[in-house]
């Protein structure tokens, strides 16, 4: 089955998003939505975000990852998972050229990829779990558009994903905004902290933890007094 | 044992298969011959081609890579297979110097390899299933240029080896040049899809695929049909 | 507990281990102290050598990190372990700026690392296990100095850690002069083999092995003769 | 947050499709709904039926678990999912003999579990990731019969949980009533076909595979014609 | 492509390799043949020996199984092979039942399995790399009779399987009297070493291994001397 | 190296260990000293506690096992790591059989481990990472009772082994005493838990939780309220 005419997360909110980066969205959603960290970026320095566009294909089986070219627009990013784990790789350049052609930003694929080499001069993103010049059959249907589970966790159509060095992390479309407005409060408070740090500062007074580390029983003995 | 006068794959058929790379080569012989993806190259870029040269070696051992030097010559590659698995790092920046003053290309290991930043100031290519510092004794024979199963795949003395980003791919010496000749036709028929798809085309009108899937019964339902 | 006033090795021994390199530290002291392969640097190109400040951590808490930068001092490295298996990213850009502001060389996580962007742009190099942006709490104590396994191998507190693209290598405080010594050695013993290899020379006759393989049995059959 | 009163599928619907095993029920609703296959009983021949109740666990932390054993009652089961990645020892027999007075059928954990000779001598079944003996604190919330996901698989609190020693299967607390009649009729389809290849014919006559195999060019060769 | 009329190792060789058992076997031919040690019985205690099917099929796809039954017979072993990585449950109650009623003897196979407590009950015995209830796919052809790479190392049809607790191990069809005469003669001299550990001897008496001991060094300390 | 005259703990401190099991042992000592969970009994039921000889070990060769023997005696067990990681059958049944002969209670390895069937029926307990018929050489020698770092924690000679279903813990030949007072205190502690539990009490009552959890801001929603 496909989905369409899905609602999207707006344009601001990725584009916001995207800037804070996976780590402060992560805990700016208190520690939630991170994709399984085994999905890396398949050439350095990768980075994107965008809106959901969701693929369900079989093991060994890329179909309907052409069936969502289609679905797919201008600030979209492919999520895709396989129903059974397959390392296979399912996606490579001549894909790439046509979703970059329709303005998609990039790829995550619980799975594998293929033509690096080519992704990378092309500058187009993917973050899958391995990479695998394995090509795979057009035979089976899937879906698209339906919440998938991708790298552990679950991701609906239409929401914000972002993607870096990092690791990957998705935000629930109705959730964005007030995600985003959390992300940025929690920058401008490192942005405060490095600077202290920075200027030689510590932790343990900037954020004020000896107190409740010597109430816990933290104890300090010399090296030359424990024999 | 070492067999020595092995019968290669022509230079030609090895720079042509090169060029195609591992992907295409992999199509170009239905899907065959790719080794476990595990094997990965130790430095970003590199890329290769040549004819194997196959070493079995006992784990912890590199004795036999030492022999195998003697036996490799301008155009070749070494694999190289331990009897049980193992990730020591059993070649390094010594080796590739004495292998590089050959002519020799590069080396497949289904094991470790170590000295890799020096391998990549020397542009010696690696493929390996592991990094590793620890090193290897020199105590137990092996064979050189018997056949290996190397990442999975069998690997004959003479036969072809092509390695990417994308993984390494083997072909047999005697199916070189009908292999190379379906790579090319692929690249051919590759340039004209990449050409339409890069002027906003998509697969499913470029290979036609909408009747096969409307026949399979694939349906599309608008989000808000969904409720 | 928290140990303090740490004897730790010389800065010359230090500077001197970190020359030599993993693969001819982990040499010179008889193929020991190399921590597992699966801790690798997060950014190409890593270098560091300095003296451990260990620390114990719970799963998926940092707090004793925190502790552990007022023990770290010029020429440092952390050494991080948790109590059980965790890869959530204990470690980021706003720790390092800490610790680089100290003097601090690197850090070794047998556990994950996040915001790696940041610190390859800091130049602070960091070998840890995984890679991820998932966040840690700071509820639990535990040590700072006293030894810990990391990596599979036991590292004492002052002891001299040296990583690099090969991986990262222990040396005993007390030992590290003698090892020292035994990888200069080494050292020299390499660039004679290097230069003789360069020019075409292989290790059978260099090193004087063909005696000895034929002795255990060796012998070459040319492939015509073989079916 | 705890949710209470949560809408269970029924008795029956829980009986019949446990009656059925995994292999089917997963069959039964188009291969769907397989938790990974790494999560394993952690005693032989365990095998169960009920409705989740569906607890999220910080790593290294089972406090949520106590909490949960309060809203469990007859004939659930309880779906253990951490927030990041642990294989922590979280559930021993202690708990399994809270759980079991109160009539809990068993426990699957995408994490460790321990106590396990003891588990198999009370009957209580468990699916774990993984067996450790390493102990858990109680120090951090989590929720309870919010969705998780666990093994993969998005799983609702009230949804049926089978496990077997083919692994576990989660069916929607909705579906349950079509996935079941879905199942009976497998199962009867499968008792004919058993019998036909109990008594010698083969699934090419039985299922009438042969002409769509020749159609898509299958081929027979004798042995001796292929040299 | 099916080959047919396949030449197997004889029954008494079968037979009498199935009783030397794995670890035995792959000693006799010079600790070869064994295929990775991931591939595990899927019931306790499971043993057989026969003479090998070999069949190739795509992931997630059981289609060439079923093709295979046919050309299976009394005393054989079906081997199994993915032509990418996969660890669905290819195999089931049903298929077994239909080998069983030919007299084949067990699988082997390089991916998954599932309906192990039905297997058990029938004693039909199955290594495999995964016990999953993953269903697969009918669709794609593969091959029968045709040697494979199972478990890392090269099978070809007729060839002796023999497995165990301790794994599988391949023998070639033409070796396998010779390697029959080897096991036999192994396995009178540990009967000779068994009889004398159980006395209380021990080995470095019973097979003379002190000169060699010393003569590389080997130095007693005790641990009084050691502070 | 072999290091004699090693001073154990005593026969009662490991009698009353070994009573105890591996998870209570573990939690008695601070949730400290248990083995990577990896390591498993390679037959279900095995049971076992002693003073350990230690032994490192080159990948693939066992030579230092043999050279064990000699070193253990009655109540002893053998740890034995390998240098660098490595899966082979370092141990099977003629080792065994010399061992039992001695006294010798088991074995925990840190590598692979054959003849599984002959040690279950011997009743000879193994704890080992991996099942494999791969056989060793006998060249290269290591160490007997230096400490070594076996499944990711530090064994020294004499040293407590205590192993179970759940795994392996070790105790400090020198807090045995106290380990076990502390571990004994537990158990009582434990039972009277037990009782309570199994009388329908449960964990949030018994330890007196609510209080703590209502602190921390634990909520209870009921499910009709949630949308």
């Amino acid at each position: 089955m496909v989905v369409t005419g899905v609602r999207r997360a707006s344009a601001a909110e990725v584009e916001g998003l995207g800037r804070c980066g996976v780590a402060t969205v992560h805990e700016a959603q208190n520690r939630s939505g991170l994709l399984d960290a085994d999905l890396r970026p398949v050439w350095p320095g990768a980075r994107m975000a965008g809106t959901a566009v969701t693929v369900s294909v079989p093991p060994g089986d890329n179909w309907m990852i052409h069936v969502a070219v289609e679905q797919a627009t201008e600030g979209d990013v492919l999520v895709v998972a396989p129903t059974s784990p397959c390392g296979d790789g399912y996606f490579g350049e001549l894909l790439a050229t046509a979703l970059q052609a329709r303005g998609v930003r990039g790829l995550v694929i619980d799975a594998g990829c293929r033509d690096v080499a080519a992704l990378a001069e092309m500058g187009f993103p993917v973050w899958s779990r391995r990479i695998s010049a394995q090509g795979t059959v057009k035979q089976t249907l899937g879906n698209v558009n339906l919440p998938v589970v991708c790298g552990g966790r679950l991701v609906g159509p239409g929401d914000v994903v972002v993607a870096d060095d990092d690791g990957v992390v998705v935000v629930e479309r109705d959730r964005a905004a007030s995600v985003l407005e959390a992300a940025r409060r929690r920058e401008e408070k490192e942005a405060l902290s490095r600077e202290r740090y920075a200027g030689g500062e510590i932790s343990l007074d900037v954020s004020g933890m000896r107190a409740e580390l010597a109430a816990r029983g933290l104890t300090y003995v010399a090296e030359t007094e424990l024999a």
